[in-house]
């Protein structure tokens, strides 16, 4: 009797028994399937003596199967739902991790990175959709007040293009994120490193709320699960990996805040990274992987950010066709005539020389170029810059 | 009779009849020498349209003998020089530029950017020693607080290393470096677009007599000659090809200030830009060259200017060696107590103290343990750093 509920109950029992990302469970679900995995492990038949200390251990405290019952059943209370690969709303990219090899990996959450086995989520979205158009925005928790705008102004500008906006949920730069995205009324996904019914930090529990009612709360551990510190570092190769491209808005020196774009180098998506200030200690990290990595990128806003993850023709064509713009022949004081035309609200003729630095005269000649050009148009007696091409409005 | 002082006149008699980086100029003189160049210049017999024009044009407000003579009196009343590749303290590096190639140029100063053929200098120094261990810092007049404060910084560390900070002598990011370099107590050269006798801008005229006490300024330009728009853009592949790499600290978008350092890049020579908050319009060109052009390097501070341009062992030594430095194992006072220490002078206990922030005791007892790595000399009754070990002082 291996039915569609055993499968879903040994997963949920595997990730108990060892921590996510272990390679060896990995493998033998690969191999068994998630039931004969776990009968395997429970039998004390785990390939490696180290892993087979860590399942005695655990099953010395309680059994595997009625553990993953009863998380199930809180699950349901919580209203959060497990996703397996065999559901239709699993991230096929997440599997990408199959295949990630950190450079000089030592520690255990560096080479223990296989894929999830699982994922608990709550919010309306399939997971697959959500992530589909996804970049992860990501940083250090001190972050500055810099540091937070930037990372705010991503959030909003990328949501507001309808890309989902993926983050921890941490203090700092993570909530920045998730707030502008929240802010542009888009999507945002934290991924979390305890379960789902104990968010951490406490004091982001109201935008927890907010986020899992517009977006996603996931998470790999079983409601109830704490957020232990090295689970952090193993929750953050699936940020890397559920995403087109991985920011990093600000680190301090060799932080763990570089860690999940270092795993988005080893899987081969764009990692960008957010120059700041030199004199800012919290810039410091990002400007270290900016030097030591040629893989990472520069990236000064949405724009750019855009351009690294826009598979999508949408994004990358107004880039693409940069090149015979109008705009570009202009004279001196033409450009700085349409420098100085706001884009909503028109403005008189008397503003706009007075703004562009020039005489009424130049002004009122440059403008009617302009015009004809369609790059300015006269609305309630002022003038305006033009939409641009395609808005629709 | 073509003696050494009528192909000094010659020289700076071309300089006159076209603008220096010519490149049919510098060939014939190459060929012909400079006196038989002039005479062919002279005589109607230049090989281009254009240049036979400019000739004609300027030949007719004047004789070019007579006023490159009199620019040589007004150079010896004034105190400058004239220095040629003939003269010992040529620079031997600025002949690079013969070979510098700009990707898609088309404008004039892109394409006309052959090497000097001569150097109007102020300054004690022998111009090939001022400029054998130097650095090039840059960048836009209208610089902010933070850029003025990295190129200050910049000057200051580069200078206080012993190495000479080169720059174009303008208001913002080239005052900033040239005065960190003077604050330090050292060698810095200002390469200027006009006349050494009028300085421009002028409310940087006190700064210029500074330079010239204890460094150089320098200028392709006659005595006399007006600091045109254009000769700021040829003055600066001097600046590029003199230097032993570039560093940009403020631009704008797409702006003049970037126009050095893509001159070095084509150089083949350290272009480095310091980068700054994205949300910083001054940040802009300096991020754009660095994501356009794969060969810059982002620095954020002296070490990693050194990393780049130090090919001279001492630099590059502590870098190599990092991993046992002493200094690395001491504890935040020792630091700070070392990093308040001067190279050269040596300061009283006193005053260790205030500018480590520590109390007198903690200040006596990490100088003594200090002292014992050979990190710190007592000298003159008071504390100064060790000179750098194979320094030979």
């Amino acid at each position: 009797m291996t039915g569609v509920d055993d499968r879903r109950q040994a997963r949920v029992a595997l990730t108990w028994l060892a921590e996510p990302g272990t390679r060896s469970v990995h493998r033998l679900v690969h191999q068994l399937g998630p039931v004969a995995a776990l009968d395997l492990l429970l039998a004390g038949g785990a390939p490696e003596r180290a892993l087979r200390a860590a399942v005695a251990a655990r099953t010395a405290t309680g059994d595997a199967r009625a553990v993953a019952a009863e998380a199930l059943a809180r699950g349901d209370r919580l209203g959060a739902r497990l996703v397996t690969p065999e559901d239709d709303e699993w991230p096929p990219q997440v599997a990408a991790l199959r295949n990630l090899v950190l450079p000089d990996a030592t520690r255990r959450v560096d080479v223990e990175t296989d894929p999830p086995l699982c994922f608990w989520v709550r919010g309306a979205w399939p997971l697959d959709d959500a992530l589909t158009r996804s970049v992860a925005v990501v940083g250090a928790r001190a972050a500055t007040p810099y540091g937070s705008h930037v990372a705010t102004e991503l959030g909003y500008g990328l949501a507001d293009r309808e890309w989902t906006v993926v983050s921890g949920g941490a203090f700092g730069i993570d909530s920045a994120a998730h707030r502008g995205a929240l802010t542009a009324g888009g999507r945002t996904v934290a991924v979390l490193a305890c379960g789902l019914d104990r968010p951490y930090p406490m004091g982001n529990a109201a935008l927890f709320d907010r986020i899992a009612e517009t977006g996603l709360l996931v998470s790999e551990w079983m409601p109830g699960a704490e957020p232990l510190r090295p689970r952090f570092l193993i929750r953050n190769r699936v940020i890397a990996a559920a995403t087109g491209g991985t920011v990093l808005v600000e680190a301090a020196a060799r932080s763990g805040a570089t860690q999940t774009l270092n795993r988005a180098l080893g899987l081969g998506r764009p990692a960008m990274v957010v120059p700041g200030p030199v004199t800012s200690a919290m810039s410091v990290g990002g400007h270290e992987v900016l030097r030591e990595k040629p893989r990472s990128r520069l990236v000064a806003g949405v724009a750019h950010v855009l351009e690294e993850v826009g598979r999508i023709g949408d994004d990358l064509a107004p880039l693409a066709r940069a090149p015979e713009r109008p705009r570009d022949r202009l004279d001196d004081d033409a450009t700085q005539v349409l420098e100085a035309l706001p884009r909503r609200r028109p403005i008189d003729l008397e503003s706009v020389a007075a703004r562009a630095g020039v005489d009424l005269r130049t002004a009122m000649r440059k403008l009617s170029m302009l015009e004809e050009l369609a790059l300015v148009v006269r609305r309630d007696g002022g003038y305006a810059l033009a939409p641009p091409p395609g808005d629709g409005g």
